[in-house]
């Protein structure tokens, strides 16, 4: 399936066009189109930050009109944060890469439009587009910039092709201990064990009680289970002196 | 609903901080949490680059050591790149920010911590962790930094809450067309191409015909749109007649 093209119009900074080419690589996206960069074409800046995706670069097609860009392809998003005065699907990044997925199982050349760093893209791009994408974000405080753009749209593309499945916590009523108190319960039994000289041969001591603290923050423990294994640690170590 | 705290350990750079701190408000999270950062508390660096996000900074708890941060969290994820030797619950970042929800919508305190920019988390951080989260990035090129990661995190959170429809279509003020409205325009643009013999030969006019009334009812035209086309049609007609 061919992944969508990732299209920067008018970018202003040889930097923010290296650090696009990392995100898209980052989630398997390596098809860039670039409309009339600013600094021109090859930018050194832009190789200098793309690093180890600087085979994304290479591979881009650069044109000076949005219109060559888009020419062969079959459906193109425009990402846009302010809404527009324009009717136009409205998608978040999810559903948008959902539909991009679909469309691209048919053999369809998918493209995804970002605007220049300061003023995004012109309303005379946008209605290039088929549909927009707006990432839902803080209305108080939306600050993203190109390349954490293009990073969550790749994230996005990614995720819906990557599966994981589900975990259950069963806690039957009671809740979770705190940090401290695992600590607590830790703190006794490494006590109580070290006084039995449980930690031994001594280079492996160390090992040894990481693998306890690993073990007692792994278990979802509750608060009374800690309280349990206090009792448990505190009859033992009782056991051990009474044995002397 | 209590959002989760945003844990960096021992963070090298101010500027990664402040990035940090700008990625959580983007998606609404304002609790960070730091363990030793590297050049001491405050940090310029940090406040400079935070700069609309520093409000997140000035409530940051600042800690020696990880087990005091984690205090008070019932629990904790752990991000990390690699896989390790250790044997504990791995979530992508939607599920666990689903497992994240879910555990605070109990009252419960969750926090993830993010381990320095150059190695990550050390395996002595790690073991501290109820679960990891481990992002889907490309195995063949994963440069994600802290503040992507932490984006990543942020807009998981809230995305699984976002009160957005995955999928609307913004009229701009306008109201979609109606059914009559829509066939006015047909009857004027059938019209207009019957007069220039458009439908031919006559076996197939019908289904020429029906065509163009699937295609014109399938586009989600406004009320607008249809009194634009209805100017097209007859402005092409005029043409038309006046070429005689």
């Amino acid at each position: 399936m061919q992944s969508p093209a990732i299209i920067l119009v008018r970018p202003q900074m040889g930097e923010n066009i290296g650090a696009a080419a990392r995100a898209m690589l980052n989630f398997g996206l390596d098809h860039m189109r670039i409309v009339d960069p600013r600094d021109g074409w090859p930018n050194e800046r832009a190789v200098a930050l793309a690093s180890g995706a600087g085979r994304v670069l290479d591979g881009a097609m650069v044109r000076d009109t949005l219109g060559e860009v888009c020419a062969d392809l079959n459906y193109v998003f425009a990402t846009t944060a302010r809404s527009r005065d324009l009717a136009k699907p409205v998608m978040t990044p999810e559903r948008a890469m959902q539909h991009a997925r679909a469309l691209s199982a048919k053999g369809l050349k998918v493209g995804v439009m970002f605007g220049p760093e300061r003023a995004g893209l012109e309303t005379s791009d946008v209605i290039r587009a088929d549909a927009l994408i707006s990432v839902p974000v803080n209305p108080e405080f939306a600050s993203l910039n190109l390349a954490q753009c293009v990073l969550l749209t790749a994230y996005e593309w990614q995720r819906l092709d990557t599966d994981m499945p589900p975990e259950v916590l069963e806690l039957a009523g009671a809740r979770l201990a705190e940090g401290i108190e695992v600590e607590r319960l830790l703190d006794r039994l490494v006590a109580a064990l070290d006084a039995r000289r449980f930690f031994w041969p001594d280079h492996k001591a160390e090992s040894m009680r990481a693998n306890l603290t690993n073990l007692f923050h792994r278990l979802p423990l509750t608060e009374r289970d800690t309280r349990t294994l206090h009792g448990v640690v505190r009859h033992l170590a009782e056991r051990d002196r009474s044995d002397d």
